[in-house]
This record gives C-alpha cells, structure tokens and sequence, in this order.
C-alpha cells in the first residue's frame, strides 16, 4: 500500500531542512558536509569567497581523506533516521571544492559502496562554507508491505 | 494502478522542456530563476560572463529577495500544472549566484516551507542568464487510486 | 509487485559508480560527457585547473556539437543497459563549461526530446576533465506486470 503522503525528518527546529524525507519507496537526503555550520557567522572577502565559516578554525585544514569520512558519516545518520543504510543508495551527487582530491575521495568513496554502486555525478564546486566536499544521496527501500 | 508512461506539461512550444512531468507517484519541476529569458539572446564578455541577458535591464538590480519571491512563484506553477504544491515538495535544488545572499534566502525559503521541509543542497553558482537564484524541486503526490 | 532492491548495472570494475541503476518504476544514470578519463591521469595548474584529463589530445579540441552527440550516445548506452530509451527520461541535469555553447547545445538537444520532453536544469560549470559538457538523467518505466 503506497503512502499518501511523504514522512520527513526535519533537522534542528531553526533550520529550514529535513536530514532526510521518505517518499512512496524512496528516501532523500540533504546534501551534507563534514561538519555543519551557520550561515550567519559565515564571513566573507569583497569578491563573496567564505573567509571564515563561522566553525572552529581547525576544520579548514581538515584533510580531505578525514573530511570524506566526516561527510559519510552524516550521511549514513541521515539514511538511518530513515531506516536506509549506503548499500539502499541509487544515485549519489559529490562535489570536491579542489579537483585535485578526487583520486583520494574516490578510493575512500570505493569502500563505502563495495557492491552494486549507486549512479554518480562529481563536480568541482564553490561552498557556503569552509569544506571540501560535499554528498546528497537517494536511497530505494520500499518498507515492508 | 500505475501509469506506465511519464505525463509532460511541456513549457513554450520552443523550448525544449517542460514545466513539470509526473512520473508515477512523483512529480519533477525545471529549474527555475526570477524570470525567464531566451539564450539567443545574450550576450557576453570574452570570459564568458554573460554581459546582458537579453530581458528588461531593470532585471539585474532586483534585490534578491524578490529574485526569491519570483522564483517561488514559477516553481508553484509548475507544480500546480501537475496536480501538486509546495507542501508535497521532498527535495530541493537551490543556488545563489552570490553566497551573501543565503541568510536573507533561508529566511524566505522559510516561509514556503513551514512545516516537513524538504531535504535540500544548496550551492553559489553561475548562472546562464543575469539572475542570483534557481531552485529545482521534486515533489510526492500519489494520484488518489 | 514491486522489486524489493534496487538492481545496478556498474561500469567498469575498477570504477566505483554505476552506468545505471532500476529502483522500482525509476531509472537513474550516472552523468556522462563525450568521453571517459582515468583521474589518476588528470595533471592540473598551480589553481587547479585541469591541464590535460589524460585522454587523446584531439579531444580538447572537439567542437561542442560533436561532444554533445557523443555524450547523448553515453546516456542512450546507460538508459537501453537498463531497458529504456530517451523518451522515458522524466528529468535531465545538463552542464556546459562555456555557457556561449547554450544556442547550440539547446539546438541539438531538441532533436533528442522531440515530445513531452524532460524537466531540466543546466549551468554553466567545471568539469573533473578537459569536456564542454555533462548529462545525467533520471527515466520512468515501469517493468511490465
């Protein structure tokens, strides 16, 4: 029997965003990052790059390898809250902030999918904030009939 | 029962897209900015900025939250052609073509999602026309059976 | 009845993504541009800019209209691996490196969707290798019952 409507897990009450929603036998994720921030405390150069996030001054030199990790971790939270795991994802949308960090994230992103990987599109990207990837995920679990 | 084929509500005759299409359970809108525009019509700066994007000139100095506003306003539409409205939104694309610009977004943004938010990604971007905001939405709305 | 998993078609085993992947009544593609490139063989500028992706050097040179053409042979290629075509494709993302290759781009994309065309969104953007474009798309097609 299909739901009639979708179920969604908002994230903090201030913020307007589910961590993850459920619609019919899919679930969406945000798009997530190594560590969360506000974007009042962002602050910016005269040409709009984030001069400084507004999160403690140690995540900028956060390797890549550590910042991968951190960004998989959200996302499996936000995938459980839903009752998926990595291994429900069919489509999976990455950005790196350098291109040069796609050799590292590919071979950790390799042990996150093991088998039967999601479809992916990977793409150099500017952020709202002081990171260096980014992942937003769709899932398929249809729930038990 | 399902239908086996997708339902366009394609956009002007010359334009090879639609507003929105219904696929099953699922509705799926085009990205849309304030305004419209027609890429023959713009021109550009030999980086490849765009210089004028062909529409009225009063266009590139509307304030961002009416950029905003505007842009809701064609993302609504296209979801009421298919059946659906804002409430039944499960993702949202978004992007700025200015990072300033995400605190006065999110507090808009807020207003048309008070309640179940869609999960979301959000990103500064260039755009192909002389705009500061595109959102993308997917919605769930099972047809009554 | 619907298929408890999703069923992926994965590229090439030593590449962590897939060509395409069935999740009920949907199919996903990864994105695809004219031509495939190792990252371990992309060499880049001081600022990150990619310098060659590695591949034939005629491909940097190869006009857009080609590259379109070819990268819609990738989509056609990982839309049949998992049993549909073109004309079920309910939503299309398309980048372009320049966006003065829109009018063009827009021209031959028409002749891909020449009815009840996809949602779409498109951006000018950079790419992880030396292309001037990128399409990912998402397909409706119920198995028969």
């Amino acid at each position: 029997m299909t739901a009639a409507k979708k179920q969604a897990f908002p994230a903090h009450p201030e913020v307007p965003i589910s961590k993850a929603v459920r619609a019919g036998d899919f679930v969406f994720t945000s798009a997530y990052g190594p560590w969360t921030f506000d974007p009042a405390k962002v602050t910016y150069a005269d040409d709009g790059t984030v001069l400084d996030d507004g999160t403690d001054k140690a995540n900028r030199d956060m390797p890549i390898a550590e910042q991968v990790h951190k960004t998989f971790d959200f996302v499996k939270q936000a995938l459980a809250v839903a009752g998926c795991t990595l291994d429900d994802v069919v489509s999976s949308e990455c950005w790196l902030s350098d291109p040069r960090d796609f050799v590292v994230f590919n071979a950790i992103y390799k042990t996150y999918f093991t088998k039967d990987p999601p479809v992916r599109s990977i793409f150099p990207m500017r952020f709202m904030f002081n990171c260096k990837v980014e992942v937003k995920v769709i899932a398929y679990k249809p729930l038990a009939g």
